[in-house]
């Protein structure tokens, strides 16, 4: 039987490689033969993060049906953020904390979606609910992930029932949450390094909203200046990417993580929905995006919401 | 705050009804206000379940959003198969065991799928997770639930996990399974009486395959010329629904559930994906489909992937 392959979404951030990881890490404990892959590059948090708890990423693969006709998917469903042939492959089971859009199977699957803050609080219940002992670098992984998607707790994503798991996953990984988890932040903001084709792409999401082809990028800063005083250039490379990917609009957005805001760069034919959506005024095609700082529940509902009866 | 309204789908079985009443009780039980409701009318099977058990059926709704803003799905997923204005309201979460498809949310959910033979499955389970005991009326909605969607253990969507889940249920509810079981099936399969506009809408699921737009119908018999001896009239209303609906197909199975086959009878312009599906010659309209009871793991994937790319 060929293994079944376990991966996250494209433009990998930390909680999507180090969940393939972690469920395959269950799986294979309960014998079902998997491998985790991974769909892009590592971006500097998750390299820290892999390098910490001395564990090796993932597979690097372009496509999936070529080794497999089983797939399972962690943290996302949409399928242009997937594999580029997942349509040939049948997805046995997905985990995943996100809305569900844009996904269809002939049959029944294995679906686990919770509206937590992360992946890897809903595979720590999958280890309990299977009573598997999780061992100390699969913690250290959880923990990065939890850390990684809540901002260090303080996302409005943030459940209480992700405050529990990485109690519960930093005694088993023994570390400190607030000082592994700086160090590690720090890791994945400092941008100034960062050329800005990296940059755009480093954790950008594309979407479906009404008729609009849309991507979302984020990035996390210390210092949000380390890319917008080189905004002329960011803008050229989203506009390079619009026209290559015939997008409505891309909104990149760079998340202060120690003020808790954002600055959202707007293009695109329907760059106005953003301001109807925040109620503010894009000047110099940005905008101070006052206290957000989750993608997923301040800026994707939102955006789908007032796009989804737009005119441009 | 508005009650949270739980409900299955349309043309509502067993499963669906029994399955509303038991997640509403979990819930209530939880503490969170929540009403179980249906969309249509108990067949006879139900019928004698809720009489057996002697618990009132759901309330009947015909539309959702003028009483509430959130909902559960239980035992579906599919828009065209759930409440007419589905879109107008917020779907928190869902508990199922079909296909994912036609669903789509803008934000993050639970949703709880897993490949079983039926919700009351699943639904063991989240008692357990939470530590609720089960009482024994519910015990008893619950094995009824199985029996009806696993034809008494005998469907090949019946998977080991079931099998235990009534046993455990069925000692609670205290019935016999076997004999239990065969007085239910029956009670809901005696067909002679019914008239034919009431079996085309009994358990009648729409889908979107492909381009086709397909009404699959499934009714179980103790006897099948119960209802072929009425082909010519039965015709005549499956002709008029697919008129009224604009449906490319309309796929009737009767199912023996002594022999565990199944005659299909298929109207409208792409009925010949049938013969192709199971290369069968359809005579008379109709054709026996050996060994087919299941229509979630034997008719609906097969018909999807046929029609995927089929051309009339």
């Amino acid at each position: 039987m060929d293994k079944t392959l376990i991966f996250g979404h494209k433009n990998p951030d930390t909680d999507t490689i180090c969940s393939a990881i972690v469920y395959a890490d269950l799986k294979r404990q309960l014998g079902v033969p998997v491998e985790a892959v991974r769909l892009g590059s590592l971006n500097p948090e998750t390299e820290f993060v892999l390098d910490y708890f001395k564990v090796e990423a993932p597979r690097l693969v372009e496509t999936v049906s070529n080794e497999t006709k089983q797939v399972i998917l962690v943290d996302h469903n949409e399928r242009q953020q997937s594999a580029n042939d997942i349509d040939q492959v049948q997805v046995v089971e997905v985990i995943d904390h996100h809305r569900i859009a844009n996904f269809e199977t002939s049959g029944p699957l294995y679906y686990r979606a919770e509206p937590v803050g992360c992946t890897a609080t809903i595979l720590l219940k999958l280890f309990k609910e299977k009573g598997v002992a999780i061992r100390k670098e699969i913690a250290g992984l959880m923990v990065s992930s939890i850390i990684s998607d809540t901002l260090l707790l303080k996302s409005p994503t943030c459940t209480p029932e992700d405050e529990a798991a990485i109690k519960e996953l930093a005694e088993i990984a023994r570390v400190d949450i607030q000082d592994y988890g700086l160090q590690m932040l720090k890791a994945g903001a400092n941008l100034r390094d960062k050329r800005i084709d990296e940059l755009v792409n480093l954790d950008a999401k594309e979407f479906q909203m009404g008729n609009y082809k849309v991507m979302i990028a984020q990035v996390n800063a210390i210092d949000t200046s380390d890319v917008l005083d080189r905004q002329a250039e960011l803008e050229a490379s989203l506009k390079q990417i619009i026209a290559d990917k015939g997008l409505d609009l891309f909104l990149f957005v760079v998340t202060d993580i120690l003020n808790s805001d954002s600055v959202g760069v707007a293009l695109g034919s329907v760059a106005g929905a953003v301001e109807k959506a925040y109620n503010v005024k894009l000047e110099n095609n940005k905008a101070l995006l006052k206290g957000v700082v989750s993608r997923k529940k301040q800026i994707v509902p939102i955006m789908t919401d007032t796009l989804a009866n737009y005119q441009a």
